[in-house]
C-alpha cells in the first residue's frame, strides 16, 4: 500500500492511504490521525489500512479525494529519528580520491552512517530555504526505509522484518560547511540542513520484485532543471543493505518505531549512470580534467527524484524541489 | 513550574505537573497529555500549567498523587532532536591535551554540537542496559534546555527567549567505541546510547538569581557509587551560553518545538571541583601521572546527579542510574 501526509493545521498534518496510480486518497482517521500514530501501533494498523487501500484501488471509495504530490507533506512531517548511511561506498571512495585521501580498508566493513535532524522535514514539493548560496547547495537523491521498533543489538537477518516502509530521499547538502565540521570530528550539523522525502511511502510488496527483502532493484531518476542527471540502479553497489544498515544504527541502543533509515547517495561504479549528487559529479570532473566545471544550485534551481516500476509508473511520486532565498 | 511525566501504557507517558518540593504530582489531560503536546501549543498551555502548579503548590489539589522520581519517564521519553553542545572547551583541551594533539584556535569560538540519537530516552532512574564493558561506559553530567519553535537563521539575542524549560542530562558514552567513530569523521553513533534526563524539567523562573537567561549558575553534582565525583558549577568556564548554542543548531534550518539542546560535560579550570565524567579524571590521572587509574564504569556501578538551590533542596530530582548487562 501506499501511504502519505496531507498539509492540515497541525505538526503531523494527517495521514491518508493513496491509491496505486497516485490519483486518489482517503483520510483514515478511524485508524490512525498521523503516519506517527499508524507506525506506533503498526501491527494493528497495517491491515486496517492495506483494508482501505485495496477498497480505495477497486473504486470502492466514493468519497476519496484527488491525490496532488505538489501540495503534500512528507510522509513523516517530524520524526523522532533520521540515520542517513552511507551504503555505495564506491561513491565515498571517488570523492576520497578527488582529494588524494586513501579511503581506509574498514570503509568497506565497517558502515558509514550519521545522525541527522529529524524534527523539521519539508514537503516533496517544497521550496529549499538557504540564506547564503555560497555554503554550496547540493542534493543527494537516495532510497530509505521507515522501521518499526528495533531491539538493541538486533542482527541483520532480523532487522530485516522490521521494515515497514520505504521512501525516497533528498538529503539536502551544504557542501562548503562541511570540510569545518568535519574537521572538527563531531560529524555533520549546519551542513545538513532539513531533508525532504518522495510525497508516498510505500509497503514493500508494492515494489514487487524489485525490492529483495534487503535492497531496491530500480534506478534512482535525478533531473536537474529537467535534464537528467543520473540514474543508478538503487540495487547495485550498495555495499550495506538495509537490513546491515538497521543492525548498525541498533548495535548500542533500541530503535523507535517510526526510524527513518537513509542509504546515503545512490551511486554506481558504472559512470555512464551519472550521479545523484552534484559533489560526485563535480569530483569526476577534477579526476578527468583536474577542475570542477558543474557549479552547485544556484536561485531557482531545480532538482526532481523520482523511481519508476517496470511499466514506467512513478512508484513513490516526485520529489520537486527549487532552491530559493531563506 | 516543575513538570514531569509519568510512564503509562504509551510511548510518551503522562504528563503531569509536579510541586516545587518534589513530593506530589497532578496529572493535567484537559491541557495536554504528553510533555510533547505541551510544548506544540507552548504559549496556550504555559499560563494553564503555571496556574495548576501555584495550586498544587499552596496545597489545593486534593486529588495529588505522590511523586516518586524512582519510577518515571524522562520528561520527554522520545523527542524529535536532541542537539548536544561541547560548550566547556577547557573540557576539550584537556582531552586533547592528555593525547598530545593541539586544539584548533577555533575551537574557542565556533561551538562543537553533534546530533544526538533522540527516540529511545532511558528514565532517570532507569538502568543503563550494555552490551559489552569493553565498550568503556562512562557518563556526562550536563545541563539542558528545551525550546520553543526556533527559526533558522536566529541570533543568540533573540534564541534566549525560545528556551521553555531545563533538564540535567546523563549522556551515556561509550568511550572505546569513540575513536574509530570519530576516525570515520561522520560523528557519534553507536558511541552514544540512550541519554537519560532528570525526573523533572522546570521553568527558567524556578532557578531564580541562578538563571541569568543564558546560564544555570549552580554546582552540578555527580556521585559514582555514592562517592563525590565533582560538583563544577556549571555558570562557570562555559565557553558557549544556551543562546549562543540555539543559535548555532538553528543556523541552517529551524528548530521544531521540544528541541533538547545540552551542554556537554560540564568541566571548572579549577580542578578542586572534580569531574562530570571518568574520561576527564583519567585524563587528568594521565597529565599528572602518565596513566589513567579509575576505570570506566563496571556492572552495578552506579551514578548520581544533581543540582541544589542555595537552601539544599533538589531543583530537578536525581538521576540515578546502574549499569547492566544488556
Amino acid at each position: 500500500m501506499k501511504l502519505a501526509t496531507l498539509k492540515n493545521q497541525s505538526r503531523d498534518g494527517q495521514l491518508v492511504v493513496v491509491s496505486r496510480d497516485l490519483t486518489r486518497a482517503i483520510p483514515v482517521p478511524d485508524i490512525a490521525k498521523t503516519l506517527q500514530e499508524a507506525l506506533d501501533h503498526w501491527a494493528d494498523c497495517q491491515p486496517k489500512l492495506q483494508d482501505y487501500y485495496e477498497k480505495l484501488n477497486a473504486g470502492k471509495m466514493s468519497h476519496a479525494l484527488n491525490f496532488h504530490e505538489q501540495s503534500i507533506a512528507s510522509p513523516l512531517p517530524r520524526s523522532y529519528q533520521w540515520a542517513d548511511g552511507s551504503a555505495y561506498v564506491n561513491h565515498v571512495e571517488l570523492i576520497r580520491k578527488a582529494r588524494g585521501a586513501e579511503m581506509p580498508a574498514n570503509f568497506w566493513t565497517d558502515p558509514l552512517m550519521y545522525q541527522g535532524g529529524s524534527d523539521s522535514f519539508l514537503g516533496p514539493w517544497d521550496n529549499i530555504p538557504v540564506a547564503d548560496l555560497e555554503w554550496g547547495v547540493d542534493f543527494e537523491s537516495e532510497v530509505a526505509v521507515i522501521t518499526n521498533d528495533v531491539a538493541m543489538g538486533i542482527n541483520a537477518r532480523d532487522a530485516a522484518h522490521s521494515i515497514c516502509l520505504l521512501m525516497l530521499v533528498n538529503d539536502v547538502s551544504l557542501r562548503n560547511l562541511i570540510p569545518n565540521e568535519l574537521n572538527k570530528g563531531f560529524g555533520f550539523f549546519q551542513s545538513k540542513p532539513s531533508s525532504a522525502f518522495s510525497p508516498v511511502a510505500v509497503t514493500p510488496d508494492e515494489l514487487g520484485e524489485a525490492w529483495d527483502g534487503k535492497k531496491i532493484h530500480l534506478p534512482l531518476v535525478t533531473h536537474l532543471n529537467k535534464q537528467l542527471f543520473g540514474s543508478p540502479n538503487a540495487g547495485v553497489d550498495m555495499t550495506f543493505d538495509f537490513p546491515t544498515l538497521i543492525a548498525h544504527a541498533a548495535k548500542t541502543r533500541p530503535l523507535c518505531a517510526g526510524t527513518i533509515i537513509g542509504s546515503g547517495t545512490v551511486s554506481n561504479t558504472d559512470r555512464s549512470k551519472g550521479s545523484s549528487c552534484i559533489a560526485e559529479k563535480r569530483m569526476l570532473e577534477i579526476l578527468n580534467s583536474g577542475k570542477p566545471q558543474t557549479p552547485f544550485m544556484q536561485w531557482g534551481d531545480q532538482v526532481r527524484i523520482e523511481m519508476f516500476d517496470m511499466n514506467n509508473n512513478s512508484i513513490f511520486g516526485a520529489i520537486k524541489q527549487t532552491v530559493k532565498e531563506a
